[in-house]
């Protein structure tokens, strides 16, 4: 089957990645410039494509990020929230309608390159965060793939009932290079620690019992260990 | 009420446009430029929001053309097929999910505006050509709409069931200056008169018994006078 998958060069997205080329698929992997602060997270999607030799090509939207202002991953004006993901500072972290506009991209690549199916990697973990990741909004975009052409177009997203952490252990069965994939959403030289993201990948490999090998310029504490009680 | 109005500069998107304003609606204005050949129509859109002052911007794809290849409105190589509509050979003039991929841009812009809906033009002729008319595309986005944001978006369609000789007759009760709209695919100085768009336009024009203004290349001949028979 051939698949284009949604590719940040993120975790999620890596093991998705290992994951379609496990099944045979043939692969092409789409990255999105955004205008995100986090760029360098494409270079490491497409070093990781390379490395797996899958052909890779980015979607340059910067043309467009003037229609979508007001987020923290496209402005410099505004910071990133640090801290878990919670949804009253995570909102600013919304790219209005990002997924669906990523989505419609791909599926347009797909038609043209006769693929059967888009693939991306929405977990469980983002529906509450994000209303464009809850499975609701992922089924009426999969009627739409099947009605925007005279082929259909499958949207196929085998993590949505999954959380972070049981990605990582798949990620870890299928022998992911944790080391290359890319996080953070502050986009600096290394992962700041920080961030949502940050705390949350970091998270995921120790519920997932997995070996996290990622460098963080601050050592992520969440769930913060708990103090033992003075006596 | 606030709407972001898919605005191409042609026939149809200007009777909206005139439809919208004439309703009370407040009216972002959002041309596409998708390295379409037929460019000459964003400026035709650019000219008309301005002397209605609507407010305007142009949503620029050309980093995503690459990945839409093979259709003949954004490929120099690929001519473009003159004659009446027909599924055939107007399949060539299909960009892979151009719409799917405008509606998103447009649901972005309106979810950062706080507009209540993205309105198109789409009309009851384009269904048997293009899939992505359909009803039930249309069905399909408007539901992804709905659940792409914590607000609700609509996709408002109120040509979906007309013709375009209907929506010709509705631009004239609406005093529609229709000399500045623009709808020829070849993108030359002045309309061709050969290609799909054109026949279709001065088909509609016939059709609703409205004088057309608009000065062709050559004088589209569809539907062909029958000669009279002979004696």
């Amino acid at each position: 089957m051939k698949s284009v998958l949604i590719y940040s060069g993120g975790l999620d997205s890596t093991v998705l990645l290992y994951e379609l080329l496990a099944g045979g698929d043939t692969v092409l992997a789409l990255s999105v410039d955004y205008g995100q602060r986090h760029r360098v997270e494409i270079e490491h999607a497409r070093q990781i494509a390379e490395s797996l030799a899958v052909e890779w090509e980015l979607a340059d939207l910067s043309g467009i990020t003037h229609l979508l202002a007001g987020s923290s991953l496209t402005s410099r004006e505004i910071a990133v929230p640090h801290g878990h993901y919670a949804e009253d500072n995570m909102k600013q972290t919304v790219v209005p309608n990002r997924n669906m506009i990523m989505l419609a991209v791909a599926c347009g690549w797909a038609i043209g390159r006769q693929a059967e199916r888009v693939a991306y990697a929405a977990h469980a973990g983002d529906h509450s965060i994000y209303p464009d990741c809850r499975p609701e909004f992922a089924e009426a975009v999969d009627r739409a793939f099947r009605l925007a052409d005279w082929r259909e177009v499958q949207l196929y997203r085998p993590f949505i009932a999954m959380t972070k952490a049981e990605i990582v252990a798949r990620g870890a069965e299928l022998h992911v290079d944790f080391g290359r994939t890319w996080s953070c959403y502050e986009g600096g030289e290394i992962h700041c620690g920080k961030c949502g993201t940050c705390f949350e990948r970091s998270e995921a490999f120790q519920l997932a019992k997995v070996p996290d090998p990622t460098p963080y310029a601050a050592t992520p504490n969440y769930p913060a260990p708990k103090p033992p009680p003075l006596k």
